[in-house]
């Protein structure tokens, strides 16, 4: 018999694993806000907060997440099969599973969402670097996927900013 | 300490994984053969296998075969937590990881090898069928890795054909 | 200054382009419906149509169907500079930034877009089949965007299918 | 009558287009250098820039060169139909087929290649911010070229050394 997880199911789990393994939704919506400030003169903390809980309403999104938890928690507990084991403990340098995981999340949220990803992958702020240097716990896709939330809820505002602007414009609704 | 895992070590490591989960070489080389067989007509079964085996010296190869396995083989033993268990039992249609990590692994090969891996998932021959349709294992992952080993091993073909075809034009080694 | 094209003009100049270029939306619905009637036994040919348009709406499509149909237009015409001319002219195998552009545009439909198109590219049907093969005409980036569009179609019916499913079996609103 | 462009014709019109365009090769080094030191206490601008031209021989390299060059050129003249000529005249910010052409050719180098890209795209140094904002020429398509060669030839280096490092404790040869 097949077991089909709807909607509603799947947000709520990811959102439990995100605050088990310790994401706070609002300090994803400060790096957004940090990635498109200088682009939207009027941008709240309260729409990046609104963009992040959209965000994680889409399925791709959703999936990656609970992939890439999955495999942190086994590593933390030795419980993945060598070499995988050591490599995912270690965050190898080379590693690329947790970007690649990541950017085939992001690719839904346009180019603007996976130019942000690959800069924050390199540039770890706020809660991104607090993950990449905690001590005691394996975080080697968290990270990642953390980076994957804030670039896709960026990405999300600055179309949709283009999108408000040309409604009114046009005089239509969006 | 950290660990490094050496380039030795992770490739065998690969093969013997594919080989426990019933992965024949030879048959993808088969698939390799159909699908560049038109391109080549001095193409042969031995080059086909011979790009194979090269395609899975590649780090970013390896790294997806492990991380894939490792996945098909937790949910074979129903050792992942749920809604994942599920989402990867159940070989969810809209689930998206599998054919993401297959695709992150065939960048490196150009778009010959992309567009031949979303060929090859779409209309699933050999091995591929095989893995796809096996009852009472799990190959969610597996079938899209074997089918972007193939996809590789062809782009990898088409590239060294046409570098093959430059050096005789300019009588330089390639 | 700055000016900026509003979404309105956008998709009106996309949509002359494409029937400039003997593009019709019918028969990409068509191509839409073959690649999904498996999976969805109730679909219409209507809604194939109804999702070819929605995609065509969107920017990142837009902008691709664009650049593409005027790098054709001006290979037709000889008037890009060498290498290139000769590149596109003679749709050259691995060329490949057709390939690209079809790819970028489909991202935002997920992995099943993505396959689809490598299928589709792979597989020539109808009116993708019918540019490859017109003589005198260059469509070298056409047949991948007649492509693109058709997978980001499928893609799209395919999450919307279950979204519809989802909603009703939660009581709720799409 | 087809005619096929060798590798060599492809890479000096590469190098001549990149020179005819302001792109000084030595300058993409200095970036590389910057992105990798932190990783290669041992990494000199010899190594750096010799990575850069091993990048410019590769094929999907060169293609994505040659097209966003001509774009450039093109669009510089004012020789592109509307509303395309708008689009890449004033870089607008939501176009994104700038960053796709970009994305696809950095895919043959990993994910570092990836990620550094997107952070090049982001934090624009040394030629990219020159070439982002010379005034009087159009490089909407050149700046993100020229961070993708950069990032290309920093994920060369990353893996180049590892195998390095490999070969040297498997007494092996590279």
């Amino acid at each position: 018999m097949t077991k089909i997880i709807n909607s509603k199911e799947l947000e709520e789990a990811t959102l439990v694993k995100l605050t088990e393994r310790g994401v706070d939704l609002e300090k994803i919506a400060e790096i957004v806000y940090l990635m498109q400030k200088n682009y939207n003169p009027n941008l709240t903390h309260e729409l990046c907060l609104d963009s992040v809980k959209n965000v994680l309403k889409k399925r791709e999104i959703q999936h990656a997440i609970l992939v890439g938890i999955e495999l942190d928690v086994l590593a933390e507990r030795g419980a993945l099969s060598e070499p995988l084991q050591s490599l995912i403990q270690e965050d190898e340098s080379l590693f690329g599973c947790d970007e690649t995981l990541a950017l085939g999340a992001s690719f839904g949220y346009g180019s603007i969402a996976i130019m942000t990803l690959g800069h924050l992958d390199k540039q770890k702020i706020g809660q991104i670097k607090e993950l990449d240097t905690k001590s005691g716990e394996i975080h080697t896709f968290l990270d990642d996927l953390v980076a994957c939330i804030a670039a896709c809820a960026a990405g999300r505002i600055a179309h949709q900013q283009r999108d408000l602007h040309d409604s009114k414009l046009l005089n239509t609704p969006v």
